[in-house]
């Protein structure tokens, strides 16, 4: 059982797991937020049932092990009570209350959220965005998702989900989404969107140090092959990737009209190119920005927590409900 | 000089103007909300300086008699602290702390903000949002602007320029906006989006009805027009409203995946056809919304304050900041 902590006191070791789509995360925080451990065990590939899942959890808090309640962060919709709703990496996930089946297997208080919100909360409240009231945290991955602070609070939403800035219509003509409607902003702006722009770049006999990293076949052109060519100087992939963030730069313009944020934070597996992709995207956005000459420009930094963000929110979220 | 109120308690007058491009309308509301007097000037057409801008606010003031803090609203960015960064309707107005200004001619405390925020105030405490948390207020008018309640709060943003939905891209191959981009989602959505989208339509050789209500110049069609033919029964102009609301629904199902409210009320000019809009803008977004069937579709209403939702939020801006 856990010991009991007095209130507003942060226990010693606090434990956060994030599960993704091809790996779970774990990590270990000490009551000054330093990661002081980390385990990681992948995602079961073939069976990813609700069990499945919950057995890698389990097995990664006994790995590092827990003493008092235990954050979890999913991919998919997390009502506010810790309902998973849909996830789009797990099969036949719905409605079920994670947060509880956790909790009976552990022994201990467990939170749930989505992985983008506990990346919010890790960036906000340890990371690239300690000390402001109004930001946006974009996970550019496979898809592009996020979560949101404005007037110092965290917002969920009215159901929990807020944030999904994915799916944000940017080209009513564009390609479809497997969502179903044409032109989401992930279609373009995520690590399938880079590898897209360059696909059909190279489909126009253009890129050929690019299709020359993806082994000659211009089909076979992923995100990481016009990093490469873009970083040994190649002007064609480094167009690519300028087009790119073009893209990133126009819907962060439009979140920036919505709620005028200080400060957006860009997570996910594109984090990794942070170099390259960073100074195009702060030009295209000053460019795209409404009314730029009026306001401070929103400054746009990258995720401090990189890939351990989501783990390190979820480790944070028992003290942001409690 | 204003007599003493005692914390918390409402003064029995509140008043509240509104400043738009055309007219200024005052309101005065009682403690319980009641709208209990209303005045209203022409803005000047031909001096447009901020003197004049002070001059019509002073004179309303004077006319519906002012005991207490005046709230004013206004059209264009408003910083947090009331200063007025800029005015699309009027000229040379930049950096100007309108509320120093006006409460040195009126011998009473002044409020500023922008007159969408205002709208959402009104409508968020005393209109169709009553008792919401998460509720986003659109204006329809020559342009669209709006306001954000999150978390139970007005979120004003990091500068106070949140809710400027109109420049949110939504098609950025579309027509040019005044802001210098394409596609902004007031090129479609607003007033002068369903005169552009009837307009096209004319040029093609159809919407006679629509051409007749003009004078019979495809070039002169209005969104009026349209109006007046779609309730003749004319189905080309009924044609012509879907298509509107089709791009309406598009920016509210995208600001929904962005902040997940559960109210939209939807403001300004275009309200008073509200019984010709509604039911097609609430098919589309139920058909444009990310991931429909997990979550409750959030509501869309009409402004219960119509015109004047501006001046009835202003009158409250004393009361949220005091």
């Amino acid at each position: 059982m856990t010991p009991p902590t007095a209130p507003g006191t942060a226990p010693p070791r606090r434990v956060g797991i994030d599960v993704g789509g091809t790996k779970a995360q774990a990590v270990v925080i000490d009551p000054s937020g330093e990661v002081i451990d980390t385990a990681q065990r992948p995602t079961p590939r073939g069976d990813r049932s609700l069990d499945s899942l919950i057995d890698v959890v389990i097995a990664l808090a006994d790995e590092v092990g827990h003493e008092g309640s235990v954050g979890v962060g999913v991919p998919g919709l997390v009502t506010r009570t810790g309902v998973l709703r849909a996830a789009p990496n797990l099969d036949g996930v719905a409605d079920f209350t994670v947060s509880e089946l956790l909790s009976d297997r552990l022994g201990s208080a467990v939170y749930v959220d989505n992985d983008a919100t506990c990346a919010t909360v890790a960036e906000w409240l340890l990371g690239a965005g300690v000390g402001t009231n109004h930001l946006m945290l974009v996970t550019l991955g496979t898809g592009i998702g996020g979560g949101v602070v404005a007037g110092g609070m965290l917002q969920r939403g009215a159901n929990g989900f807020a944030g999904e800035f994915g799916h944000m219509v940017i080209d009513p003509s564009g390609p479809l989404c497997p969502c179903g409607r044409r032109g989401c902003w992930e279609r373009y702006a995520s690590g399938s969107g880079l590898a897209m722009l360059a696909r059909e770049a190279a489909t126009g006999h253009r890129l050929h140090d690019v299709v020359r990293h993806a082994g000659g076949d211009p089909q076979a052109v992923r995100g990481e092959h016009v990093q490469a060519a873009a970083r040994e100087g190649d002007q064609e992939a480094i167009a690519v990737i300028d087009d790119f963030a073009r893209w990133v730069a126009l819907g962060l313009a439009n979140l920036t009209n919505a709620l005028d944020p200080e400060l957006f934070v860009l997570g996910g597996g594109l984090a990794v190119g942070a170099d390259l992709y960073l100074e195009p995207i702060r030009r295209w956005f000053a460019e795209l920005l409404y009314q730029p000459a009026l306001r401070p420009i929103p400054r746009i930094e990258f995720a401090r927590f990189g890939p351990l963000a989501g783990a390190v929110g979820a480790a944070l979220l028992p003290e942001l409900r409690g």
